[in-house]
């Protein structure tokens, strides 16, 4: 599980940050969410494949959470696209990006799918064999959805010495592999769990911004491998995070320690701090496994 | 008269070109013409002063000159802007932005007065004691317009040698330099000639883009100054030019020719092409006095 954070900053543009966009590759599928102004750019910079993105998450319609996002969509056509892109997003996101493609007589060439989101309670908007991504009703001033992407438990792993040594049939690998018990060349039942190992646990990225502390998302992203919890403001700042109903690095801790993620990632950092290790500092009075989202950076779980 | 090149390159991203933006300063105006994706960005980069553009003028509706608008709108909100905001543009414009304010409930705290054209005569949408702005209709594949930006003449300059000789009561200075004749204290009428000099003479900027080569333009745009006039392409490629209703760098030079104008500023350069310098030379087979806009360069004239 690779993510790249393209933009981490709040909305105020400067020279030297992007305001929010990242490109989650799990299980050979590259997922951006969020696509403020300039993504395409930053998708570029980092050299990121343009045909391989199928599927684009949208958390609010906040300007700086996807503004980009029609210029990405006329670059794809652009360049002559032909895949299916699937766009999950709050209602109305689908009438912003077909009020511009018709006034400028430019409908893509390429399915455009949007799937446009209503509901106030977690749902799973996208599933296939290998993954599944859950909404995760966040708390801003408008309505707006985190994004949970988990990997589905793969198939257990052979253990060939095991295997060899039972003298199993190779047409019975395949339900091994499912779990199954299955039967020796004298008809013995053996049990599954003597003859795999388990599987690669399957990992999860839980992605929450823009939102205020709130304490009803822990049960949705619990055990989650990485959280992205929005900092916008440090503690000092906290008479700001309430009223635009954005976090502190110390909330978003809170939020990291009660649902027992593996690691805290912050971003959304307010342009007005010039060191962001502060934002690390103050999450790890709470909670110690803490980075530090910036433009341009890799993480690899 | 001063023209930063913020963007001139045409739709596709790259990371080291940006589309089109340009600011004209022109008699104490700041006037932002289109406005391509990440051109908040780049009035940063250029450090003009956001509060001192309050006229923005909007070509046509392809993407490549008007995504960045929505955020430059948003960020003057962030900002806490009060100043009028007008914006010239097709029809069409309103209902992209205030659909895209309504969704993310983020109304501006400034007046947003738009001006929405639909004319396909030259016009006047502009006009103050000092410069006046016309449209010039161009053939594009969507209603698209340029804009002809003109200094108003200014007043006669008093030749204070003369004046002070002829012993002229300073209340007669204005009349003077409005360029009516005077009477002496003996009431003898002096002729205005005598006493002034000619104005300055004033300028005249005419921004064309995009377009496909159309002679209909010239008579507006006759002995302009400066012609920004796009090439997207070279001869070689005119093939490309006439279904997409763009203009060759050949072509651009022969309305410049016809037009008399001063100077000719190419742009809107397809990326395909590695070498700019081919541009200026293709033109210059046809009209000496050109130039090559380049992002991030300033023309002073």
């Amino acid at each position: 599980m690779k993510l790249t954070i393209l933009g981490c900053f709040s909305a105020t543009p400067r020279t030297d940050t992007n305001p929010t966009a990242q490109v989650l590759e799990i299980k050979n599928h590259l997922f951006l969410i969020d696509c403020g102004e300039g993504t395409q750019v930053e998708l570029r910079r980092n050299k990121i494949k343009f045909a391989r993105i199928k599927h684009i998450f949208i958390s609010h319609l906040h300007g700086d959470h996807f503004f980009g996002l029609v210029g990405l969509i006329s670059t794809f056509r652009l360049l002559t696209r032909e895949t299916e892109l699937h766009i999950y997003g709050p209602k109305g996101l689908k009438d912003i990006i077909t009020l511009q493609m018709k006034l400028s007589e430019s409908w893509t060439n390429y399915p455009l799918i949007f799937h446009e989101l209503t509901s106030n309670q977690s749902e799973i908007i996208f599933e296939d064999d290998k993954v599944e991504v859950h909404t995760i009703p966040l708390s801003h001033r408008i309505y707006t959805n985190g994004f949970l992407f988990k990997e589905k438990p793969g198939e257990r792993k052979l253990d060939m010495n095991a295997v060899l040594n039972a003298n199993i049939d190779v047409a019975y690998y395949r339900k091994l592999k499912q779990g199954f018990d299955v039967y020796d060349n004298s008809g013995q039942l053996l049990e599954n769990k003597a003859l795999t190992k388990a599987p690669v646990k399957p990992k999860s990225y839980a992605f929450c911004s823009d939102t205020a502390y709130s304490e009803a998302i822990v049960p949705i992203i619990r055990g989650a491998d990485v959280l992205y919890h929005e900092s916008t403001f440090l503690e000092k700042h906290a008479h700001l995070a309430k009223p635009t109903k954005h976090s502190t690095a110390k909330q978003a801790a809170s939020i990291a320690k009660q649902a027992e993620v593996g690691k805290l990632l912050l971003g959304h950092y307010s342009t007005r701090y010039k060191n962001l290790k502060d934002f690390q500092l103050e999450a790890q009075t709470v909670f110690e496994s803490v980075e530090l989202a910036q433009d341009g950076k890799e993480f690899t779980f």
